[in-house]
């Protein structure tokens, strides 16, 4: 059902601050930014070999991720799973009795196809499924 | 300097009972299971791809991830980056003024050699170097 593990997001006050250390320190490379307006955030894509680390920042302070900083601090924030087919995963979770965020496909970062599952499906951890677009 | 993500990790109160989602619903096969007693926990590792999710549960009251759960429940915990010389990551680390939990290598799961970087050297990020033994 899961590929592989696409990305794991920290959500961060400031992306350029962050990338002092994850990019200047760590020698992450950055793969792509991108502002998600669907989900608040700035986000940039750092490769970690065939993984990603994904930074995100609030747009605004009526943001998911801005709640979630003045809540429980910079931190790890979600982790997301690589699909072949997302209505297919979606349906078979669903079939499971997995509650889901999503119950259809959204658009996200880099044409992908995204769904969240809910935490309190998955022990506490924001799980989002990704079906890359097909050019990547 | 980092080659992959090995690992993220999961802080749930019980191994088991995550694995009827973990493995039941998303079908993720469990490759290992260990108890580490120096890091307090017991700990699976489920295969993703070219990286695990681990699942972590506390050896009792007194422990790291005892205390993790109480405070902010199950959740994400730590993410773990591979690297090839574990010694030399860490001198450079060192070199950069970046604050270490570990100033050298300990004994990880699976015989791998590990080493924890301070949350905030990282952002508020646990983050975990994990050099894997020889003949995984």
């Amino acid at each position: 059902m899961l590929e592989s593990l696409d990305h794991t997001a920290v959500a961060v006050p400031s992306i350029d601050e962050s990338l002092r250390f994850y990019r200047d320190v760590l020698g992450l490379v950055v793969a792509h930014r991108e502002t998600v307006r669907d989900q608040g955030v700035e986000a940039a894509l750092l490769d970690i070999g065939d993984s990603h680390l994904e930074l995100i920042a609030p747009l605004g302070p009526d943001t998911g991720v801005a709640r979630f900083l003045a809540q429980r601090g910079p931190g790890l924030h979600h982790v997301a799973y690589r699909v072949r087919d997302i209505e297919a995963v979606l349906a078979s979770l669903s079939a499971a009795g997995v509650r889901l965020i999503d119950e259809r496909p959204r658009t996200g970062i880099r044409g992908s196809r995204v769904a969240f599952l809910h935490p309190s499906a998955t022990g506490g951890v924001l799980t989002e499924i990704v079906e890359p677009a097909h050019h990547q």
